[in-house]
């Protein structure tokens, strides 16, 4: 059930096989130290998020960097993680049911672990199911602050989470969560900026009213690629969890970016894939459909050709729209852009590492399919 | 990489782990016999396609009830298909580059095995790989029926790779592949008909042309769940290749089914998801987001609660809108209908089969991650 990769070390790009999941290994490691360094001088930690690699190579890579640890959103992703030999994971998510609670326990046991709450019960659990273990869990307040997704309305809402875990001998109040999703994508620089200041003054409510019931909070964590470096000017984050930065999805890359002080981060992640029928004057069609390339944020780009678009996924298929004097026959290869990293990740079993033309590496993606 | 069962066999739905893929076994055996029962009396195979399932153990059971083989779009999946027991799978697309084609000649070394071409410089390729290997494979022409994907124009063009073939030492012509695509998920029944009315005289056209030319084509094949029955009351296609009937996503349930003489299929395959967060009025928020059910056909539908949308996917989230009665609390439980159940299914790595409200058994989803 786990595929044999498309490629081994040392072979030319182009006997690759495909479809499959190529990594540009200098774009990538540009990417790589490229948020660390623009974050250079101020006082912020980071802690990628590593729902959009599952693959401890990266991880240990971005932790060489002074990555804290990292994020992940599934016990079963923190497992993998753990057992590739990164030492502190953040599980930025609500985790239910006693099956997992139990694991999340044992892996407690093994390395730094933390995990997000926002309900009264779920705390009571955690608590039960890390005393049944014998541990002691590090719990973050998660916040709603813009998402609209997970979290607490912030301010009293949370104080009263924070006293309840206070009071559990086997939980250990961690900070707050304050991730606003829904602005990473927000395309105008100034529209994002905003979005991040609501979200700020939201956590200052709630920091305050903290700090005046006796509950200090030592670590504010949220951010993305599209946001972070809001958060790390804010004065008020603590840990940021930009994830996406060290591959560059065709999505973020239709944000605005300019004056954002966000560096600009290249493309590095690609769908390999073959041109399988030419037999039309004005499109061709190639072997990376929905199962090779999510379209939950639009189909995915063709890079190095300006004429050529990726108009229509079926499964197995791609459609391209031929608009200039690109012609292609049956055989030829070419790159694709996904339009966003982290679902496409998820459907493949390895990164084809590429530097020079050639394969340098294949990295196991470890955590793919960990829903659990 | 393959993550454990969600489950155990003998364990109660209400304790199987989330987000997970069960299968409701009386619904999905209904529906296996139904579509081979709505057949009977008709000269008219059955070839369901594999694609949708992944799965040997579910291909085996079309076998009993009368499927001649199966379908596949993949090298690497009729290997998981052939490796499962399964001894005919015709691969019902193109198949380009030497590492495929030499992987195609030895598994027709073990099976019945046939491919789709739609290109001159293919076919000579295909003969190169057979006679390397010593085999003789069966080839059909794919022609375009109005999907606008892969496959030459009806008439002369097919004509003129049916004598390539023909002169081909290792290859054997075995047919036309002529599948309307774009009809399957066309709303109304008498656009359907139109539509497969339009196919079927490009496919009269096209095999009068071959006749005229000495050239016998004795299958042509396609058809699929939305369709089936109009190709099969054509009179001009031989095989059917229908595969989600077993399944009945949301997206074939838009479909209007009326008059169509196509039996109504039910859902038997949903996403089971646990309520993660409910902290907001208004909205709960599932533990099944885009890598637990694929939203390129839509979102996921809530089953039995019909005050509830399932309205906004993120990686690893599903938030559901609560629009009438209907509240959830923290670890409740609940089954969603995937949007499109082929790119879903290819998510995960087991079925968990469910029978009386108990796991009867686990179906291992061999061809999960099967692009190659």
């Amino acid at each position: 059930m786990t595929f044999r990769p498309a490629a081994a070390t040392g072979m030319p790009l182009d006997e690759v096989d495909t479809p499959c999941l190529i990594l540009d290994l200098d774009a990538f490691e540009r990417n790589l130290t490229r948020l660390p360094e623009s974050l250079r001088g101020k006082s912020i930690r980071l802690r990628p998020h590593a729902k959009s690699h599952k693959c401890p190579e990266i991880a240990l890579r971005q932790i060489a960097l002074g990555a804290v640890g990292v994020c992940c959103q599934k016990v079963s992703e923190a497992e993998a993680l753990v057992a590739g030999g990164v030492g502190d994971v953040l599980v930025a998510n609500e985790v239910v049911g006693a099956a997992k609670l139990k694991r999340l326990a044992e892996l407690a046991k093994q390395a730094q672990v933390a995990v997000c709450v926002d309900d009264a019960a779920n705390i009571h659990d955690l608590d039960a199911a890390m005393r049944a273990a014998g541990v002691t869990l590090g719990v973050l307040i998660e916040i709603d602050v813009g998402a609209h997704r997970c979290g607490v309305v912030p301010g009293a809402p949370a104080v009263a989470l924070a006293r309840q875990i206070a009071a559990c001998r086997n939980l250990r109040f961690a900070g707050l969560q304050a991730y606003q999703g829904a602005a990473q994508h927000v395309r105008k620089v100034a529209d994002r900026r905003e979005a991040i200041a609501r979200a700020v003054g939201q956590v200052q409510t709630t920091t305050r009213m903290l700090a005046a019931s006796g509950i200090p909070c030592d670590t504010v964590t949220g951010a993305g690629t599209g946001s972070y470096m809001f958060e790390a000017a804010s004065g008020v984050y603590h840990e940021l969890q930009a994830g996406s930065y060290i591959f560059m999805d065709a999505d973020y890359a239709r944000n605005e970016w300019t004056e954002s002080g966000i560096p600009q981060f290249e493309h590095s992640l690609f769908v390999w894939t073959t041109v399988m029928s030419a037999s039309a004057p004005d499109r061709a069609v190639v072997d990376a459909g929905l199962k090779a390339s999510s379209v939950d944020s639009g189909m995915p780009r063709v890079a190095d050709y300006s004429d050529v678009d990726y108009v229509k996924a079926s499964d197995e298929h791609g459609v391209l729209q031929l608009k200039g004097a690109t012609r292609f026959k049956v055989g030829d290869k070419l790159k694709l852009i996904p339009g966003h990293c982290d679902p496409t990740v998820n459907l493949y079993d390895w990164y084809v590492c590429i530097r020079n033309g050639r394969v340098e590496a294949l990295w196991p993606i470890t955590a793919r399919g960990a829903v659990l």
